[in-house]
């Protein structure tokens, strides 16, 4: 049980993990911080926070946790802001989409890595952003991964452990290297990918029909181009190598099919789809077996 | 009303407009053909089709419409297999993804364009296939595009563009040449990104963790990757130099991003993000107000 959370971007995220540590008793009191007054006003008539600052110096103050919940390029500005409030005890963790440069912030920030610094990164969301967008079960049988690291303290593992848990996230702990290049392959280059296609829409020369005799595949397929463009531009700033590396990776892929498609050639071009296809129906049964687990 | 329908090809497509039929009393007998008698049997036992044959041109016959619903690579083969079948006043229309290879197919066979000859692309389906995924809604809010040539028959027109009314589809008519450019667009080129995308996972450096934390936007982005690797293979090599060229204004949109990744320009990568997110929501209305128009 924490006794006093501070929530730094009362947003989808940061507003969603208040809802859900409310709906199931696992936090006392929660203290949201932010620019927008508008916005913390709409949390507390939302029941998402329980009071609000707009100085993170003071917003943490006597709090046990402290989540970031802002864009990634925010991160270092707001540590160095609540850096002469911190105590020993004092657990920091982010809920960033990146962490490589959560750590390389906070060492700048902090000089050593504090022990109570616990960056994590819950794989949820979807394309809305805003407090308005909360719900308290955006986690639920999400995965969360929490990147502890040298100095890390045990106790404040465990307790980002279990805030995590109470939300019905599975929490799971991975170097923040090998985190952040999962995560180029999995959602920053299908993010890329879906924002390029939208343009490529509105760029081609029949884009007044496009849109108009679009089937349900593309709405699928260019939802994830509606998240949120600052957050977005933080990630690549921030995860630069890696994503980079992905859409090397990806335009090399395309090329060959391509290739295939120029030269009508009929059997590489059924063995690519058919590969595709037969991978996607495994990757089709985990997530079935992970929801079932979950539940 | 039609008396007597012939479906060559009874999987998802064709299931899915005979039980459509079937439901709203529009259309009296159907007869299915096909190669497997497997598949026909379980047509009949699901009650999608009255009786079958596995000659098209015995199928055919005493036909007021024949819908060819297989992929577009069979059209010739089963276009010839009819043609000694056809009469003066059948219509004979098909589901193909492609509309320029259909009508060039019936140039080979039949000399001159026949007058019942209405092509048609109804725009819908899923990733699933075969008759047992077959559901009389399938095409309701949908929109079927039919690309009448010169000589196609009023009549004819009429005949095919009732069947799909009647289905709860909203029929449009366009030049098989713009049909062709706007679904390279539209559907191909995404279907393409999606098969190249798995590709990349599965081949990725990473590719043992990388399903395992994938979030749900990925499970949405590459659901298209599970569809019918034939049908995917057929729609390449009949719509190769649209296909090509929209992969081609694709890659320079992604090859500009990758760039102002590259350079960390942050400006553009923001105002690229931006535009994509607005065109998305401005898409977004819009098929919001068709789903409404349709219901």
């Amino acid at each position: 049980m924490i006794n006093r959370l501070c929530i730094i971007g009362v947003g989808l995220i940061g507003g969603s993990l208040a809802l859900a540590l409310k709906k199931y008793s696992a936090c006392q009191y929660i203290i949201g911080c932010g620019r927008s007054i508008e916005n913390l006003h709409n949390a507390i008539e939302l029941g998402v926070i329980d009071d609000y600052h707009t100085d993170p110096a003071v917003a943490v103050q006597g709090c046990d946790v402290v989540l970031l919940a802002i864009p990634v390029g925010g991160m270092r500005t707001v540590m160095a802001a609540i850096k002469p409030a911190l105590t020993e005890n004092m657990v920091i963790t982010d809920a960033g989409s990146t962490k490589g440069s959560i750590i390389e912030g906070a060492r700048e920030v902090f000089g050593d890595l504090p022990g109570g610094l616990i960056p994590g990164h819950p794989v949820a969301g979807n394309e809305n952003s805003g407090v308005i967008a909360a719900t308290a079960d955006l986690y639920r049988g999400c995965r969360v991964i929490l990147t502890p690291h040298e100095n890390s303290h045990e106790d404040a593992l465990n307790t980002v452990t279990a805030m995590w848990r109470a939300t019905g996230a599975q929490v799971n702990y991975m170097d923040a290297e090998l985190h952040d290049h999962i995560l180029a392959s999995t959602s920053h280059l299908p993010h890329m990918l879906a924002f390029s296609l939208v343009r490529e829409l509105v760029n081609s020369p029949h884009h007044d029909n496009i849109f108009r005799y679009a089937a349900g595949g593309l709405r699928d397929f260019t939802r994830i181009a509606e998240s949120d463009p600052v957050m977005w531009r933080d990630i690549c700033l921030s995860n630069k190598d890696a994503i980079l590396a992905a859409i090397d990776r990806y335009r090399d892929e395309l090329e060959r099919l391509q290739r295939a498609i120029c030269e009508s050639d009929a059997d590489t071009m059924h063995n690519m789809f058919a590969e595709a296809h037969d991978a996607r129906a495994r990757f089709r049964c985990l997530l079935d077996i992970q929801e079932q687990d979950c539940q």
